[in-house]
C-alpha cells in the first residue's frame, strides 16, 4: 500500500535497457488508471540513483528534458491515488533514501496492516519519519537489519510486516521484485530485449512491447542483477489470496491479472449475472467504463440488445466549479450523460460493477429515468460490498458502505430502481473460473486473510510542499 | 471555421442567467471534444465585456477565481482545435474588439472560403490584422459598415462572406446567434430558466439542464435582448447543406444534431454497412470511441457478437516522449491496446468511421493481427473520403487522402486487411433517414455547395505569445 | 507613451547582427528600470516577423529556447510599466500587425495627447481596436495611408499625432527609428560591429558593447536598411523639449541622455541645492537609489560627510502580504531600513529627487526620526512637482500632487521635517548646464509644450489574458 | 550549515504572535541576502506542525493563500543558498519530521564538521537519510536519544556534533534557539508585543518592529514556552569565535551583528585601509553593494572624494543567455556598469571587500580602465583570503583561492592594477574595535577554531524534486 489505508497504486521496474527511465515512463502511462494523483521515477546508472516525482498525470510530469536527467539502464516507477486530504509530494513514490549500505528506492503497491505498530516501535528506538507512507516503515526495517546482504535485510524487514505489498526495489546494482505471501496485489514479469521488466499489469508490457513471462509468485523475492534472475521464497507459506476486486473493477480490461484476462472475466460476470437474475427488458446498458464488459456478457447471455445508453466525458481536469444555482446531480452529470434515443420508452437493464455508498448509483438511476426509461433494472456484477479493504483498494469506512447496513430490498428502494440484483459469491467464483484458487473476497464477506488493523491516528504533519 | 482551413470548434452562448460565465464554462466542457487546443469566455455585465482565453483544456483554464472575474448575466464561449503549426493564444476565441459603436465579441465555428480575398480588400482600404482568424474579417466588415444598427451592420458583413459560419455574438446589450444560409455547422437554441442558451450541440444543454427549443435555422439571424427573441432571415436563400460528417465522426453520440440523435444515426450506419457488406465472422469490434455506435449496429444486423476488442487510454497529455529504440506503431499504441482474449483465433470485423491517410488504420490492423486474429475485415461506416473539407472539419489536403488516389482494392492491400468495404453514399443517406434533406457530402463526393477557395498564402507573423 | 497617460517604457532596436534577438534581450535587461511589468521582442529574418511578449521581468520571460524562436538579423524590443489596473498582455509591446503592405511591429516610448480623438475618428471610419495602446492608433494611421512607400505612410501617420513618441519600427526589410519634433523622450544610435543599434539610453550600449554614435534628432525619421542610414526630417519644426525629469529621476546614472551623463547632472543638482539651501548638519544621506548622486554633490559642496543612512532591499517580488496587526509604514519599511549608527544623535540632511504625494516622504522622515536623528532637513533636488506629465512619465493626477495644493511651508509641516527645501527652477537649469537648450519642465511649471489632452474615457474591455 | 560545506543561510523564529507565519515571512524577506535559492516556513498551532518550502525568493514563494495554510502562534523559517549542483527541494529547510515524541522542525545556519562521520555511524545503526543536510544528522541524534525530555535529547544530540550551528527549533509546545559553543554564526533575540522573536540579524527585527533584547550566547540553549524563557548552558566551554566575515561581506549594513553595527565596522575597515595603504588619487569608488561602507570610510580618511563609479543592476533573474558572439567579461557586465564621467581621466581608488578567485576582480579592473581611468588602485578591506570556510560561508576550495597561491605582487600583476593592497589582520581587528573578543578568522589565517573535516564523499542521490 502507500499510505493511510485507502490508496491505490501502480508500479513498474526495468532492468538493463538503454532507455530505462523512458520505458518506465511509458509503463506508468499504461498504468495511469491505478493512480492519477502523483507519479515518480527513480533510475540507476550503476553508481547513483536519480529521482523525479511530482503531483499530476504521468504525461504532464515527465518531459524529454526531465527523462534525460534520469540516466541509466535500470529504473522503477510509481503512480498513486489517495483520497486522504494529506495528498502531498512528500508521500509520492518511489521512496528513496541513503542508508549504511548505500542508496535504495522502493515503489510499493498495497497496504500494511501493522504499519502503525511498527512505526511506533521504530520511533521508540530512535527512527524519524518524514512521510505518512507505510513504505517508510519497510525502509527503516531494512536499514535497521544487521544482515550482511541486501537480500538478508529485505527478508528480515518483510518478515516483520503484515498485509499487502507488491514491491519493486532499485539499488545501484540490482532490481528486486517481491509480492507478499498472500499475493494480494498483482505483479508480473516480462522480457524486454536483453533486459527484464516487472509491472502491476500486463497492459504495461503491451505498450512497451515486452514479452510476458510469468507472475511474480506470492511470497517470492526475485533479484535481478548481472547474474540474471535469482528467486527466493523465504517467507512462511500463507493462503494465496489475490484480490478478486482487480477483476471486477480495478484492472484494465486488456490486462491479464492473476493469470486471466480481465475483460473475459467481466463478460463471464455478466453472463452469470444474467443467469442468476434474468429480467424481461428491451436493452442492456453499462455504466461506462468499468461496467462495459459485464454488460456485454449479460446482454449476450440474456439475448437482449446491448447498447451504449450512457456516454462518458473523458476530459477530466481539476475540480469543477459548480454554479451556486446548483445543477441536479452535478457530480454525476459532469462525467455521464444519457443517450435519450437508446433509453426512451424502454425497459432498461443497467449493469454496474459495484455499489459503494449508493449515492452515485441513485443519481445515475434518476438520470436514466429522466431520459424516459419505462423500467430500470440494476444488475451489479459482484456481491454486496459490506466491508472495507485494508490491502490497497480505496474504499470508505464500513459505515459508509450502503450494503453493510441495508438489505438488497432496502437498497432497491433507496436507489428507486424497479429491481436490483447482485451477483452471488458463488456466481463470482464461477465467473473467475479458476478452480482451486482462493481469492481475497473480504470486501464481500468480511473474512480478512490477514487480521484487520486498528484505526490509525491522525498524521501530525501537514505538509504542503 | 476559425483560421486556416483546418480548424474545428465548439461554441456556447448564455443570455440572462445570474451565473452566465459559469454556465458557459460547463457548456464548453461538454463541447470539449470539438476542440482541445484553446478555450475562451467573454461575459457582459451590461456595461463592459470581460474576457479570458488561454491554451489548454476548459477544466484546466478556468478556475473559480477566473470565473469570478467574468461577471454579468450574459456570456459566450469557444473551444478550438487547429492542426496548423501556428497555434497561438492570439488565434484563440472569442474574438473581442472596440469599434465605433462599442465593444463586441464573436465566437465562430466554421470556415469562410473568401476570407483571403476579403482580407486583402480590407487591408487595401487600411485595415490592420492581428490574427490569422477568419473571424477578424467578419469583425472588420461589421466595423466598416455604415448601417445605423448592429443588426444592419451584421447583415451587411455577413452578406459579403461565403462559406460556413455558426456564430454567437455578445455586446453590452444583446446576444446574437446566426448560421450561414447553407447551415453547414450545427447551432441549437435552448431555454435556461428565465434566460436563453445557444450551443453547437445539445449535449451542452443536458449538462446545464437547459431545455432544447429548436435549431437556429440556416440563414437565420436571431437577436436575444431585453425584448426577447427577434428572428431575421435577411440572406439570400441557399440549399440547406448541413455537414453529414457531424453524424459520422465529429459530434458526441448523446447529442442531437440537425434534428437527429448522433448515436442512433451511427447504429443505422452500422446496420446499412452490414447489409451492404456482410461477412462471415466471429466477432465485431469497434475502433473506439467513434466507431462504437456503428459497430453495435453492424453486430446487431449481422447477428455476430459485439465486443470491445480494443481498449482506449483516455489519459491524454502533452506530446509523448518516444524511446529512440522505437516502439512499433508508437502513435497508435499510446492510444489503443487490443484485448487478446477477444481477438485471438477469431475472424474479426473491425468497424471504424472513416479512413483519412490510411497510416493509422494500417497500424491498427497490424495490432489486431498481432493479437492473433485469424481474419481481419475492415468496415467503414462512410464512403471513401476523397476531398478535403473547407467548412470547418480538420482534414488534410486532397493528396494526403488515401481514397483520392487509390481504389478500395488498393487500399485493402495497403492496409493488409482480408477485406475492406465502405458504406455507399446511398447507404449513408438511408442511415441518416431524413428524406428530403440535402447534406453537404463534399468530402465523399467533391461536390462543394460553396465554391472552394484558392490555396491560402502563408501567414506572415509567427506569434509565440 | 504606451497607454493611459501613466506609462513608462524602454525601447531597443538592432539591425544586422547574427544574434539580433539576443542582443535586444540584453538591451532590454539594461533598460529594465524603465518598465518592469511586461516585455516583448519582435525579430525579422527578412521574410517574416517573429514575436514573443509576456508579463514580468526580461530575465524571467526570455529563455534560450524562446530566443531561438526569434531568428533573424534584426529585432526590436520593449519594456513597459503601467499603474493602470488594466495591465494586460494585450497591451504589451512591440505591437505587431499584418496590413496591406506586409507585416510591421512598433515599440513606442511616450504618450500621445490626441490618441482618443484619433481613435474615435478611426473607429468612425470602420477601424477596430484590440488594445488600449496609443500605438494602435499610429498603426491604423499607417495602414490607412494611401502613400506608396512605408516612409511616406509613416510620415502621413506621424503628421497626425500630437505628443511624445520615440519609436523603433521593424519590417521584413528595415529598421526605423524616430523621435517626435519636440524630442520629449530620449533615443540614441549606436554601431554594433557591422550593424546598428538604437536604444532609449546609452547604458544598453555599454552592456552589448555597442559604440555610441549620436542621438536620434527631434523630428528625425531614420531608416536603416541594406542601403545604410537614410535620415528624413519631414515634420514641422517645434521647440526642442527633452524631458528634464529623465535627469532627475528616471534614467540610469551610468547613461548619457540628451548628451549629458545622468549621474554628473545629479551631482550638479546636489551642488546647486547645497548652494541654494545650506544647513548646519552632521551627515548627508540619500534616499536610495535615485537620491544618491544628488546627495554626493550636496555633501561635497556643503563639506558635510556623505553616508548611507538608509539601506534598500532589492529583492523585489510580488505584492507583499502585510500582517493584519499592521506594521507602521509597511510600504516604506519593505524597501528601506535606516542604519541607526549613521543617524542616531545626528543632524541629518536627507536628499531625495522629488516629492509626489508626500505620503512616502513622510514615512521616511518618521523612520529617520525613530532611528534617533536630532534634526531632519529634507532637500529635494528638483522644484516642487505641481503638474502631471502627459508625455510618458508615470505621475498621479494634479489633485494628488502635494505641491499643487500646499506651500513649501505646509509640506514641511506635513512631512514633520525640521526644514524642507526644493531646488529652484534656475538651479535646475544651472545643474543641467546646457546653455541654450530648452527642456520640458511641465511637471514643475505647468507649461506644456504640447496642449494637454481631455480626460480619457474608461476602456470598455477588461481583458485578463 | 545546511549541506555540503558551501551553504549560506538565514533563520527566523517567532513565539506567541497571532500571525506568526506572516511575521516569519517578513523576517525571511529581510534576511533574503543570506540565501536566495530556497525558503521555507513551519508553523505550529499547538497541536500540529504545518510546512511549506519551495525553490526561489521569499516574496515569490509565499502568497497570502499559502500563509493562511500555516496557522498558529509560533513559526520558524529558513532561507538558503548553495553553490553545489544538487540544489533541491529535498534539501530545503526547515527540516521537519515525526519521531517517537511527536513532530519537530529545525532551521539551521552553519556547517557541522563531523556530519559525515556521525552519518556513517547513524547509518551503521540503521538510520536512513533522505537528504544531504547536516541538519538531518542532528535530527537523528535527537530521535535516538533516550533522554526523557526534549531539552535532554537536544543536549545529547548537540554534545555530539562539532562545528557551526545557530538553530531555531519548533515543536507543538515550544520554540528553541541555540548557538554552538564557539558562536560562529549570529543569532539574536527580540521582543514582539507579548511574544518573542529570534533571527540571524537585527535587520529582521527592524522590519517587523521587534525590539532587540540581546544575542543568544555561544553555547546557550534557550527554550521559549508558556513558562517564558529558560536558558541552559550545558555544553563544554569553548573559545568564542564569531565569524569576522559577517562584518566584511555577509551581513546587511543596517544589521547589528555580534554587538556591532555592520556598516560602521565597514567604514572603520575603510579608514584603517586608508591609513595602512594611502595613495594619491582623484576619486574613491566602491564595488557595490558590499564595498560601499569601506569606500566611504577610505574616502573620508584619505580626504579623497567618494563617488559611485560603478552602477549595479539589481534586476536579478535566472541564468542569462549570453550571445555566442561573446561579450567581453559578460558575467561582470550583466551586474556592473561604469559611469565614465566619474572615472575618465582620473586616478581611481577602487574599494572591494575581498578577492576570491581573482577572475571577477580582473574583469572589473578592465572595465574601469576601459572607462578611461588613468590609474587604478585596488584596496581590499580585509586580509588575503587564503583558506576555505567550513562553518557556513560559501567559499571555493583552497586551490581556487588566488591568495593561497600567489603573493600580493603576483595578484597585482594578474589583476593589472597599478597598485593592490589588502588590509592587515591587525587593521581588521582594530576596525572591529571589540577589544578582548576573539573572532574566527580562519579564512585569512588558516587557523580553524574547530578541526577541519575530511573531504566529504559525493552524495549518492540525485534528486530533482
Amino acid at each position: 500500500m502507500c499510505r493511510g489505508f485507502h490508496d491505490e497504486c501502480g508500479i513498474v521496474g526495468v532492468y538493463n535497457h538503454p532507455e530505462a527511465s523512458n520505458i518506465v515512463y511509458l509503463g506508468l502511462y499504461a498504468l495511469q488508471h491505478r493512480g492519477q494523483e502523483s507519479a515518480g521515477i527513480v533510475s540507476s546508472d550503476g553508481k547513483r540513483l536519480y529521482s523525479h516525482k511530482d503531483m499530476g498525470l504521468v504525461a504532464d510530469i515527465f518531459t524529454g528534458e526531465i527523462l534525460k536527467r534520469l540516466p541509466g539502464r535500470s529504473a522503477i516507477g510509481h503512480v498513486r491515488y489517495s483520497t486522504s486530504g494529506e495528498s502531498h509530494i512528500r508521500n509520492a513514490q518511489p521512496f528513496v533514501v541513503d542508508y549504511a549500505r548505500g542508496s535504495i528506492a522502493i515503489a510499493h503497491n498495497g497496504n500494511l496492516v501493522n504499519a502503525r505498530i511498527l512505526r511506533d516501535e521504530l520511533e521508540a528506538y530512535g527512527s524519524i519519519f518524514q512521510s505518512d507512507m507505510d513504505t517508510e516503515v519497510i525502509m527503516h526495517l531494512i536499514a535497521s537489519s544487521r544482515d550482511a546482504t541486501l537480500t538478508g535485510r529485505l527478508i528480515h524487514a518483510l518478515t516483520r510486516v503484515r498485509g499487502a505489498y507488491s514491491l519493486v526495489i532499485i539499488t545501484d546494482s540490482c532490481l528486486i521484485a517481491t509480492r507478499d505471501p498472500h499475493g494480494f496485489r498483482p505483479l508480473v514479469l516480462g522480457r524486454l530485449r536483453d533486459g527484464w521488466v516487472v509491472a502491476s499489469e500486463t497492459c504495461a508490457f503491451d505498450l512497451i512491447e515486452a514479452e510476458y513471462v510469468r507472475q511474480i509468485d506470492a511470497g517470492e523475492l526475485l533479484i535481478i542483477d548481472e547474474r540474471g534472475l535469482t528467486s527466493h521464497k523465504p517467507f512462511q507459506k500463507a493462503t494465496y489470496s489475490p484480490c478478486i476486486f482487480e477483476f471486477i473493477y480495478f484492472a484494465r480490461p486488456d490486462s491479464n491479472v492473476f493469470g486471466a484476462n480481465v475483460h473475459t472475466v467481466r463478460k463471464n460476470l455478466g453472463r452469470e449475472l444474467a443467469r442468476e437474475h434474468p429480467v424481461r427488458a428491451d436493452v442492456v446498458i453499462p455504466v461506462p467504463d468499468s461496467g462495459v464488459g459485464a454488460a456485454i456478457g449479460y446482454a449476450e447471455e440474456a439475448g437482449i440488445p446491448f447498447d451504449m445508453g450512457l456516454v462518458r466525458n473523458h476530459y477530466i481536469g481539476r475540480t469543477f466549479i459548480e454554479p451556486q444555482d446548483s445543477i441536479r446531480d452535478f457530480g454525476v452529470k459532469i462525467k455521464l450523460n444519457p443517450v435519450r434515443d437508446v433509453i426512451d420508452g424502454k425497459r432498461v437493464v443497467v449493469v454496474d460493477d459495484s455499489i459503494v455508498r449508493g449515492t452515485t448509483s441513485r443519481k445515475i438511476i434518476k438520470m436514466i429515468r429522466n431520459a424516459g426509461a419505462k423500467e430500470v433494472h440494476l444488475r451489479i456484477s459482484s456481491p454486496p460490498t459490506i466491508a472495507p479493504c485494508f490491502y490497497g483498494i480505496d474504499t470508505p469506512t464500513r459505515d459508509e458502505l450502503i450494503a453493510s447496513k441495508k438489505s438488497v430490498e432496502e437498497i432497491n428502494r433507496f436507489l428507486t430502481t424497479d429491481t436490483l440484483a447482485y451477483l452471488s459469491l458463488e456466481g463470482l467464483y464461477r465467473a473467475v473460473r479458476q478452480a482451486g484458487t482462493s481469492f481475497c473476497d473480504a470486501c464481500f464477506t468480511g473474512r480478512y486473510p490477514v487480521e484487520i488493523p486498528q484505526e490509525r491516528g491522525q498524521p501530525q504533519l501537514i505538509l504542503f510542499k
